[in-house]
C-alpha cells in the first residue's frame, strides 16, 4: 500500500505530511470522476464513492489499471442510472461534485433503518475509539469510523477529504456484505456537513456521531432521513440534534 | 444580510449552528455552479470563485436575482473562456468542481510576485488577528484573511465552505480593485490544500499561511507557483515549507 505521508523538510527541521494527490475514477474505461485524495484504499474508495451516488447499489468489480497513470482506479459497469453529463471533480474537501443545478444535490434515499439504541455515555467516547494513526503523524488527515453497537471498531479509514475517508468506509462495508449498515454506528473526525449526511443516510447508517458542528442543512437532511445526528463529542459529553429516540 | 447562523434545538438545550445552502451561479443567465455555502457576501463568492477557475480576469457585473429561487447569484458574461461540459457543484468543502480528467485540475497562473520580507513572528501571530465572529458562535466556520505586510486586517470573511471563505476575500478583493494581492498576506484558519493554494496562486499572493496541516500537494503547488506556504501558525510558532526567503 503507498505510504498516506511523506517526509518534507521546513526550514526549521522536518515534518511528516499528509499525502494529497489525484485519483480518476473510470467505468468501463470511461473518466467519470477526479477525487483529491490520500492515496491507499482506492477501491474502496471508488465503490463507496459510486454507492454514495446512487450509481452502483452492489458490489462491482474493481481494480486499479495497470495505465501508465497509476492513479486510475477501473469499476465495471454498467451503472444504475445515466449520470448524464455529469463529471465529477472532487477536491480533498469535497463530497459531491458536477451537479448544474439545486434540484439535483440531493441524492435520492429511503429512511435509514429504525436501527439501535445505544447509552450516551458511549456515543460521546467513540472518537477516543477511532484510529487516527495517520493523524497522529501529520495533523493533516480527518477520518471516519463504522463501530458495533456496543463500540468494537469495525473499520477506520484517514484521508485529506472528510467524504473520502467516508466513502472507504463504505466502500469497505460494501466489500464485506454489510451494507445497508442497519444496527452500526459511523463516526467523524470533524464537522458534519450536509454530504456526510447524505453518504451517511444511503448507506443506511441510523447514527452519526462527529466531534464537530454540525451545518443547518445537515441536520435538516438528518431529520428528514430519521437519522439521529449528534455532534460536538468530546470530553464525554455530546449534543444529540435529531432522532434522540435512539439515545438513552 | 441573512444570518450566517441559526439557533436550533437539541435534547440537552440549544445551539448557534452554522448555516450551509446551497447557492447557484449563473452567467448571463445560464447556470454554471452549484456551491454549498454560508449565505452573505454571495457577490464576492460568484467573483471570487470565477476568478480563480480563470474564468473572469476583471471585475463583473454581479448581483442576487429577483428569481423565487433566493440563494442564485447572477453574473454578466461571456467569460474569458469555454467552460466546456463542466457543470460545477461544490460541497461546503470541496473547492473546484466538475473536471473530469487530471489534466484539468490545475489552473494555470503565472509564478506569484516577489512580495514583501516579513517578519516570523507577525506570520505565526497573524491567526490570532483573524476576525472569526461567527465561528466563536458555532464552532462550525472556517475562515480566511488578507493581512497587509504591517499585520493590519483588510478582508476576513467566514464560511462553512474554506474554499468558500477564500473565494469571498479574493471576491472582495476584486471588488476593491487590489488584485494582484503583491505585498499582502492570505491567512486560513484550517489545513492547506492544494485548492487553496490555487486560489491563492490566481489571486497573486506572495504568501499564504495557516493554522493547520498542508498537504504534500498543496507544498509542490506552492514551491513551483513561488509561493511562501507556512503551516501549523499557532502558539507564537510556525513551519516555513516552500520559498522562505520571504521571510526574516
Amino acid at each position: 500500500m503507498p505510504s498516506a505521508y511523506v517526509t518534507i523538510k521546513h526550514d526549521r527541521g522536518e515534518d511528516e505530511v499528509a499525502v494529497e494527490e489525484p485519483l480518476e475514477i473510470r467505468v468501463d474505461g470511461e473518466p467519470l470522476a477526479v477525487t483529491m485524495r490520500t492515496p491507499g484504499h482506492d477501491e474502496e474508495l471508488a465503490l463507496g464513492f459510486l454507492f454514495g451516488e446512487g450509481l452502483i447499489t452492489q458490489l462491482r468489480k474493481v481494480g486499479l489499471t495497470e495505465d501508465f497513470a497509476a492513479n486510475t482506479v477501473e469499476v465495471e459497469g454498467p451503472l444504475e442510472h445515466d449520470p448524464g453529463q455529469r463529471r465529477f471533480y472532487t477536491t480533498s474537501s469535497c463530497g459531491v461534485c458536477g451537479k448544474g443545478a439545486l434540484e439535483e444535490v440531493a441524492v435520492h434515499s429511503p429512511p435509514v433503518p429504525e436501527g439501535p439504541v445505544i447509552r450516551r455515555s458511549l456515543l460521546a467516547h467513540l472518537p477516543d475509539l477511532l484510529e487516527q494513526p495517520t493523524f497522529e503523524r501529520t495533523g493533516g488527515l480527518h477520518a471516519t469510523g463504522l463501530f458495533e453497537p456496543d463500540g468494537r471498531l469495525l473499520i477506520a479509514r484517514e484521508d485529506v477529504g472528510r467524504h473520502n475517508a467516508m466513502d472507504k468506509v463504505i466502500g469497505r462495508a460494501l466489500m464485506d456484505g454489510i451494507l445497508p449498515l442497519g444496527q452500526r454506528i459511523l463516526c467523524v473526525s470533524g464537522r458534519q456537513s450536509f454530504e456526510l449526511v447524505q453518504k451517511a443516510a444511503v448507506a443506511g447508517a441510523p447514527i452519526l456521531v462527529g466531534v464537530g458542528a454540525p451545518s443547518s442543512l445537515a441536520i435538516s437532511l438528518a431529520k428528514d432521513r430519521g437519522m439521529t445526528l449528534c455532534g460536538f463529542a468530546r470530553r464525554g459529553s455530546v449534543n444529540v440534534y435529531t432522532h434522540p429516540e435512539r439515545v438513552s
